[in-house]
């Protein structure tokens, strides 16, 4: 019996809807949220594919996320849109956002986009990968549930918080990064946790603070963030300008918030974007070309971008479909 | 002979403002730099106080920074700012730009600064604290001179592409980073080399790309990003949205711009701030207490704030004076 199941695109988006929609969804939050599945499936970051069915169901059917919300829109200013996802999931708040954001931007060169009151569900890369495509810049992070401990300390504080950025290219693809100040997304640890595999020693301590291989433990413990002090203080300032200064929750609330439940984490997100035809002196054109050189240059000395190999994981699945673990597809067919 | 001497901060204040004008600089320009000169000396950021003041005597009197530049500040749009520095060293465009960014901010709830063409010359700590004074939180990027391998290569290509951030709180001093996204900013290997003493060997790697501990190998060679793939896609951001973006250079064309005189490095700087008043759901009062939790629970398990040094040096500092070797005192000294 083989390990693992293949599933065409369209196979895996119906039975994303199907699961979505036996748990309540609406059709349009349904396919919103399937959009990011299905991205995130398709370019292989399993963590934020089908995978994520499982979390989701549960935030909806254990009464925390509202499987009908209509987000509402709020134009603060010439260069900031609030959206409040009235705690509903965030793809659909995200997709109605977006367009006033690049609204905004055209005119103004930098805006902002809030998200409020949202189970947050979705890799970030996906968001910011739009936004590129419209031709603009983009920077989004968001806190998410306290499981990382700062430079120093020894408890979950921080989420593992993600960063990401996009970089408008010539060509299919733009520049994206997303990661996590996690040494390691905790949907690694917990797909470790369910494949019944151990982990790197220095992925997270556990309750007493001391490394460990066991999943379990790390999950009961605390994650590490990466690089140290430095990327203990870029989590700080992800909790702060994605939590307190848009009125939501730090990651250190989102987990009080939960009640132990173990639905998707609820709290704010934050995106920025800036549109190069205002922010140049010149020709934008010209300067996306040193943008460019800049790109050959690190693949001149055996760098790679950070985004090269999931266009090559599209491309495949684009062909030959997407593959999940033959458990995990079990536990997703079970949900509908 | 003790190694080093002792200074008032008047005393330094006046030695600066000696060199600057003997090199050539109107009175504004060398207030504005012998304030963040001062600063750096003053909280013991030793590489960004008084020892500056030799590179930038170079950059003087080698004739690629213009002394009395003018800058010429451009409001491109409601929540745009840009300051042409006109060649300029750095800190006076930003004390005026960053006036326009306040009132800009105060409205639009995000906005940014861009400074083209500036002589770099200041670290950003200064920058976005003086913004957090003002009640808005602060982002701060730019490049340098190509110094930093990319994650998987060799050879320089990035700068030491500093990043910074600040938030404002309740008391005298508001939370503070400003971290270089290489594992330790050159300014501390060139302060080795001018000591004499030997660099740790995580540090850089030489012209052949191996580990080095010699300050004058690693200078010649490329020094490493932090937290490998993630910090250098961090810097690979900074180059994107602190050059191209503004139409200014990136590191290695700031490099090749200074045609070997070794000035300080000629580029562009990106500013955004945030206004909590704006981007608050409801009380940003009582959201800035959140933020103060976060930092109290930072604390509570034995982390650190990270200008927490920088705030006990200069308390320091403001009742005994400052210290520098006199090697370097010196110097300084032979430049009036």
């Amino acid at each position: 019996m083989p390990d693992t199941i293949t599933l065409t695109l369209d196979e895996a988006h119906t039975l994303s809807i199907e699961v979505l929609t036996a748990c309540g969804m609406t059709p349009d939050h349904a396919q919103a949220v399937t959009r990011v599945i299905i991205a995130g499936q398709r370019d292989e970051c399993h963590s934020h594919g089908l995978y994520r069915l499982i979390d989701c169901a549960r935030s909806l059917r254990d009464g925390k996320a509202v499987p009908d919300a209509v987000p509402v829109i709020e134009e603060v200013s010439p260069a900031l849109v609030r959206v409040d996802a009235q705690f509903g999931l965030s793809p659909l708040a995200f997709e109605l956002g977006s367009k006033v954001l690049l609204s905004k931007v055209k005119t103004t060169g930098i805006a902002a986009l809030v998200i409020n009151h949202c189970f947050h569900f979705s890799a970030l890369w996906p968001e910011v990968e739009s936004l590129a495509q419209e031709g603009v810049a983009a920077l989004a992070m968001n806190p998410t549930f306290s499981t990382v401990a700062p430079a120093g300390g020894t408890r979950p504080l921080f989420g593992t918080n993600p960063f990401a950025f996009a970089w408008p290219r010539p060509g299919p693809h733009p520049y994206v990064f997303d990661f996590a100040t996690s040494v390691i997304a905790r949907g690694d640890i917990e797909l470790h946790k369910r494949l019944g595999k151990k982990i790197p020693t220095d992925w997270a301590v556990d309750e007493n603070g001391q490394p460990t291989d066991d999943p379990d433990a790390a999950l009961r413990g605390a994650m590490l963030t990466f690089g140290g002090y430095k990327g203990s203080a870029l989590s700080t300032m992800i909790e702060l300008l994605a939590g307190p200064l848009l009125g939501d929750l730090t990651s250190a609330e989102s987990r009080t918030f939960d009640e132990g439940v173990g639905a998707a984490p609820c709290h704010g997100e934050l995106i920025v974007a800036f549109n190069p035809s205002l922010f140049t002196q010149g020709d934008a054109k010209q300067d996306a070309l040193r943008a460019e050189t800049l790109f050959e240059s690190i693949k001149a000395q055996g760098g790679r971008l950070p985004s090269e190999r999931r266009f090559e994981a599209r491309a495949r699945s684009l062909v030959q479909g997407v593959s999940i673990p033959v458990k995990i597809y079990d536990e997703i067919v079970a949900l509908k």
